[in-house]
């Protein structure tokens, strides 16, 4: 983590506190437990939640919470995602998660179901620490329901040949764009930051979820899994058609009926068969071109900010994290 | 439920709102899923942590919350044991809760793991709409903490011949008793009561959950399947030793070595071997004998209450409540 904030000055001191007062946090008991959470959250994570609301809570004058609980509501959303991601784990059967063994395929899916679920009351806990009363405790929890709806929707498409891309926008804005966007608000809200600004910077965190949404799923047919770390096209044979998928399915879908009839009995050729059509249909291009257009979406709320520095350290990180599909 | 109470005027009708309460929060657009959580919501439970709530509700003259309010509150912790038990039946794999195909064994694991999660925003939903700004969202954040840590103690328990039954009482502190300690409490304290009141709901709801964990252990070697609706017997193949078996086993830990040591591979004549071994070294009574204390200490406490209709109720109801098992 460090590495990658390196640039951007007081940010990484920031997030560096972030990182501490988890480890704090998530101290039980079960010591195998503790000691893989610990890991979780100091291997690999870019800590982009909080890094999001940081930069957008400089954009206020006067902060509404002192630096201590400002550090721990950005905390919060950090525990919301690891909460998510062990979970997501047992979903998918991960073996690895940041080039670590998952709590699941460590622990099992047992432990693995119960440690989530202490994420989310060490979120609860955090929030309470940090914004008691706030109306922003009532946003969160919206958020954070708008994320399980949108886990719930994509999990009831498996399989299916008739979702569109639409139900794909439909499941990214939840599972992934909802906590940018409360990251980006919630910063800018603390930060003491102006209602317009407020505003903008939701819809920045919205867009920019969105688009990092679809080029992680780019990213599933272009780079190695040793890049990755892990494990990519399985998710065909679970039924979880991904973007550029969706996209040329909708375009000929007979021509991939064949293959993904035979559902969980889909052989490697099938998969393989299956992603060489996806790209003889434009599928990755189709993609490309939609993330494209949501990046082009944040980048042009972010030229509406105010001019500050922190305009400036978005912008690249913006281009940074959304060029990694080329 | 709607017999259960029927004895207990004024209850019932107040349980019934908290019902029509949950009924309209899980609300999402998963017909499937709704409609699950629906039948879970209505089927069988006997609300008794909404009952607790509003039978020590009635030991305060001024209640801190409205009418509705205490309904949203009483309705916060029936979702809290939702969705631990949504999850409890991913970790047993069990095909049956309340008489009803479980949401894991209906919809699979994965669907499970986040129908329990929206519940847990459910709560967090609920206890926000009742209780902004109160120190009991703090009271109910440790609360769920302390569920959850229960979880993962008898998890890291199984198979482990050597666990005592100090560490039952501990997992069971947690996972079971925390929760009528926090109904209690919390419905003494909305409902105005003293602190001393206040103090003593929390130990009778304590004592309760104990008992009731107690009792519940019990059952599982007395009763029918079919009058239980949950599969009996098989928690020992899955390395889940519940009391009659632990105090037997402290006992003469020699006798049962051969067999447990087989762990997963145990027979169906292994585990009835052990049932009948745990017999033989008077588990069953010692247990009894435990559960007994508990509720003794129960009983005793209520006879402190200052007197009242409702604490004839609560006289009443923890004795038949706890009186299952004989």
């Amino acid at each position: 983590m460090a590495a990658y904030w390196s640039r951007y000055e007081g940010l990484e001191e920031k997030l560096d506190s972030v990182r501490t007062l988890i480890e704090k946090k998530v101290h039980i008991r079960h010591t195998g437990i503790k000691q893989a959470l610990v890991e979780l959250n100091s291997a690999g994570g870019k800590y982009l939640r909080p890094a999001f609301f940081f930069l957008f809570e400089e954009f206020g004058d006067t902060p509404r919470l002192d630096e201590d609980k400002l550090i721990t509501a950005a905390a919060s959303l950090e525990v919301l995602h690891l909460a998510t991601l062990v979970h997501d784990d047992i979903i998918d059967d991960s073996p690895l998660r940041r080039g670590q063994v998952t709590i699941q395929s460590r622990f099992g899916k047992d432990v693995a179901v119960y440690t989530g679920d202490l994420l989310f009351t060490v979120f609860f806990g955090l929030l309470l620490e940090s914004m008691p009363g706030s109306p922003y405790m009532n946003v969160n929890a919206k958020a954070m329901k708008k994320i399980l709806v949108g886990e719930l929707d994509q999990m009831s498409a498996y399989y299916n040949q008739a979702q569109t891309v639409h139900d794909y926008l439909r499941a990214a804005a939840g599972k992934t764009a909802a906590l940018f966007k409360l990251a980006s608000r919630e910063g800018a809200y603390f930060g003491g930051a102006d209602q317009e600004i407020i505003r903008l910077a939701g819809h920045i965190g919205f867009y920019i979820g969105m688009a990092f949404q679809m080029i992680d799923d780019l990213l599933d047919y272009t780079e190695e899994q040793s890049a990755l770390n892990k494990p990519v096209l399985e998710d065909i044979g679970q039924g979880i058609y991904n973007l550029p998928l969706l996209c040329a399915l909708q375009k000929n879908p007979t021509a991939f009926r064949p293959y993904l009839d035979k559902r969980e009995d889909m052989t490697e050729e099938d998969v393989q068969a299956v992603v060489a059509l996806m790209k003889q249909e434009g599928g990755l291009e189709q993609a490309r071109k939609l993330a494209e257009r949501f990046t082009q979406k944040a980048v042009s709320a972010i030229e509406q900010l105010p001019n500050h520095p922190a305009k400036d350290l978005l912008y690249n990180l913006t281009k940074q994290l959304l060029k990694r599909s080329s």
